[in-house]
């Protein structure tokens, strides 16, 4: 019996420092071939400046180099995988990125940083999802539509962010009226990717993607779109005018941006015609690839969290406030693509061993310290903190919050310090969830993503012990390129050899891995004890409403620590 | 012209680690020769638990033999130095040490840890200076006092230590009774050297310093010596009966304690009969030794602080809350000695530099810090500490508080953090000198000594800039000892060859280095503006009254530093 010639999905991930490319074989889920290329642009494929620590930008040109130095690598490493591979059965390109990465581009839809003039200005680059330049500006926006729009802010958890949409433009408006003058309009990088490969990158031809748009840009059907050419004008009459030339209709996923070009096609060794899914970003496509669900909450933890889960969209749901967003459509279509996250994670413990260096090299490594810090129990340390070297995205939606850390004596150890940023970064993740069931959203199951789900058995059992729920890990590395591909597929549609929906793409392609992290009930009684002066500096320094007394937690710690010693020593 | 031949006085100083002999020409103030002497039991003379890290313990042989090493030791080299220098012209000893360090003793003054079957029991050794084992008797003590006899508390700043005499002695009596039972006494470290070296060392004869009893154990002629009978005995019945077997008077460090006995000049090589001075502590000695008078506050700078003033004792003082001690005579006769401190400040830097040695040994010594952390601006980190590692001794009095770091974000350095240290000792200086103030004990001029003083030209810029005062050394290296010298030439006599008393025997030997820190008014602004943070973190997590919002903390904070950076890039 003849067997039917596998069909492929092509999954294209722009993260913060490289892009990647994965081959999926959609009947079997099979991840054929990967590569990935890094940016080369500024450090680590980010461009900063030694005088303004909130600015981090990208290089479009990188995105274009990176795409074809990927796709072409795993093209060849499928080619070498299995000979009978042919470029011709990738039947659809789907596409995610970071975000909100907007970037100004000219009536063509041209990146104005590859103009001459502008090449070397960092406000006319890829403004990268964590630049927060913009914190004023979101201030004020935050302000003007509390006053005036407060819808706009319900769905987008209440505060709108600096590391948004609005925020940058208005910031660049204000920072660099050239640059803002010169560009016709702005895409978001998940938008302009589609629009270079399918040639429809024009704003007037270009489908954008409702993630975006929902949860960066204030978009809502309900309220005609983006925010009102009144409100725009009033944050500045320029913004309202460039409302004008953004768009004003958005799509899911599944839908086809457009065909791949000839030229494109050329490029990267593909068909010409290739269907290519609108955009999306790599947090909501990374759900889909975890197999997102209603009731199951997907993590994705790497050097920030991305916390996604979906609600029916015919149900009745509150606005939950804190949230990054709430937007019909976002992670599948027919739901509403719930997304909360964690500002810093890995980033926190990357910063304390590559910044602070504690013990030098060998000492002070992950894997030193993560194995010392094993064997430390709850409260042990006599040590707490917060999770805000990076901000606070949720629920606080505050990127002028800083890291905390409380508890210190003279014997202190490196361990010890990694074990508590390792603890609050937990319950930074418990808060979220807190927050989602208090609002009615049930979280029934854990599906965690990322490289450090993946490698840090450490963070993973921490994490159930303070959570006190089972931690489960996709099967999928990459999932978010798998999701991606997941798109293409269902943008191909069945009679290309694709899915017919994402039900059907993520029945074939989703499942996690046989290891569980199951919580213990002791450690979890212990964390919901120090869970309770967590929240209350949470609370102390997060929130303009609380008042109280600081006077106990010092000490409550410190008589946990004794406790916690004794029965060590025992 | 035949001068008359020098006289010498030998001050002997008794630290946390080792201890000093130093020799004086009395004439001159000239430090003929001085030699150190390391403690050999536990780490670095300390006795450690490791399932408890408030205890810390010495043992009492090492002070024996440490006395006769470095005595001998400096004798040689005063002998080297100068061929005409003969023992018999050194005219009197005076002893200074840490404490409060009490020791339980037998009948005959002898140390319980003498004993075979104690001498491996910690409880049974001296109770070093930063032992915090007694802190809920420490509490205790503190709710009786204030409930039933608040006088007590008014001389010791509101609240009796977990560092002093009786919280130490009840907290044996609770814990290890058979140690309780067997002492006969207890003595301080710096009454017990005294009463070695004299023969006076039995509880009957040994004359008490009245800067130990009145600065640690609430000793005060006013209320009749020591806490009543019925005060300790509501504490325990046995501390009641203690009582009778301590003391009802006490001691200037002008008077003489006794007479070298023939046994221990021979060991030590002076003449038997050469007057040994009653012992203090070292910081108040220190502080003679410094050139202490009214107005002059002395700043003894090293793991920890002492801060020594001066008040007439027929002048009107109010009790001045959070202060370690106003005690009569404690530092000269006929002056109130005000004694201030913070519990870390060296300890703390260490601790930095040793347990979380950040970037390596050659990163992260104290000197690559220090001279990348000399360039940062006042503000430029973000960053804010408390400066509690080892509790706040004054003016909050509670050793149940810890360290705190905030402002941390992704990209905070080493140097940064070791920056925010040292500020935060600053800061906490400050508070001491402000309550001083508030108080009417108007400082009019610093003199600091101990070796960070003496070390680090960053840290005495940084405090000369947050104080906004000029921060002069004391001329010699070994204040306290010297101080020490200056007590035995005093009790020794004009008629010995020794002082008339310590007004003359300070004109004859003290005196500040040429090198003087003064404030830059700039940076001085700006200390205050951060300080404002500083206090409020303080009042927040230090004192049960204080309620309000810390929400605009880090957010003042990140303000300062976007200023601050902005100056520092033009």
């Amino acid at each position: 019996m003849k067997t039917k010639a596998s069909k492929y999905g092509l999954g294209l991930d722009f993260g913060t420092n490289s892009v990647r490319a994965l081959l999926v074989e959609l009947r079997t889920g099979r991840e054929t071939a990967t590569a990935v290329h890094p940016f080369r642009t500024g450090r680590e494929g980010i461009i900063l400046d030694r005088s303004d620590p909130n600015l981090a930008r990208q290089n479009p040109a990188d995105y274009l180099s990176g795409t074809i130095a990927c796709v072409r690598a795993a093209l060849a490493k499928a080619r070498k995988a299995d000979k009978s591979f042919n470029p011709a059965r990738v039947v659809g390109i789907g596409i995610d990125t970071t975000g909100s990465t907007p970037l100004p581009v000219d009536r063509q839809g041209v990146p104005l940083a590859f103009r001459k003039e502008f090449k070397r200005n960092p406000n006319a680059q890829a403004w990268l999802w964590k630049d927060h330049t913009g914190h004023a500006e979101a201030a004020r926006i935050t302000e003007l539509a509390a006053r005036t729009h407060p819808e706009y802010l319900a769905k987008c958890g209440g505060t709108y962010s600096s590391e948004w949409f609005f925020s940058k433009i208005l910031h660049c408006l204000n920072k660099d009226p050239r640059v803002f003058e010169a560009a016709w309009s702005w895409v978001e990088c998940c938008d302009y990717i589609p629009g270079v490969l399918t040639g429809t990158g024009r704003p007037e031809t270009l489908k954008r993607g409702c993630c975006a748009a929902g949860h960066k840009a204030m978009f809502n059907d309900g309220w005609g779109g983006l925010p009102s050419k009144g409100f725009l004008s009033e944050l500045d009459p320029k913004l309202g005018e460039l409302r004008d030339r953004l768009y004003d209709k958005t799509y899911t996923a599944d839908v086809p941006a457009g065909a791949l070009t000839a030229e494109w096609a050329g490029k990267l060794g593909l068909m010409a015609g290739t269907p290519v899914a609108v955009g999306a970003f790599d947090a909501h496509l990374g759900a889909v690839g975890a197999g997102v669900a209603p009731g199951t909450l997907v993590k994705i933890i790497g050097t920030s969290t991305c916390d996604i889960t979906i609600w029916p969209a015919d149900l009745a749901l509150a606005d939950v406030p804190g949230l990054c967003g709430i937007v019909d459509g976002s992670v599948l279509p027919g739901y509403f693509g719930l997304e909360a996250g964690q500002s810093a994670v890995g980033d926190i413990f990357n910063w304390f061993v590559n910044l602070i260096a504690p013990g030098g090299k060998k000492e002070g490594s992950h894997e030193a310290l993560s194995r010392k810090a094993a064997r430390l129990k709850p409260g042990q340390s006599g040590l707490l903190a917060l999770d805000w070297n990076n901000g606070n995205r949720t629920i606080l939606v505050d990127q002028r919050l800083t890291g905390l850390l409380l508890g210190q004596t003279l014997h202190t150890t490196p361990e010890e310090i990694y074990r508590a940023l390792v603890e609050a970064t937990a319950f930074g993740a418990l808060t979220i969830i807190n927050r989602f069931e208090e609002y009615g959203v049930k979280v029934d199951r854990l599906v965690n993503c990322g490289g450090i789900a993946e490698k840090n058995p450490f963070l993973m059992q921490l994490y159930a012990d303070v959570l006190g729920r089972e931690m489960t890990i996709a099967r999928s590395s990459q999932t978010c390129a798998l999701g991606a591909a997941v798109a293409g597929a269902v943008a191909a549609g069945p009679e290309r050899g694709g899915f017919a929906g994402f039900v059907e793409g993520q029945a074939a392609v989703c499942g996690i891995k046989p290891k569980i992290y199951r919580p213990d009930s002791g450690r979890h009684k212990v964390y919901l004890e120090i869970y309770r002066l967590y929240r209350r500096l949470h609370d102390a320094f997060g929130t303009k409403s609380w008042t109280g007394n600081l006077h106990k937690t010092m000490k409550d710690l410190l008589a946990l620590r004794d406790v916690q010693r004794s029965e060590a020593a025992r």
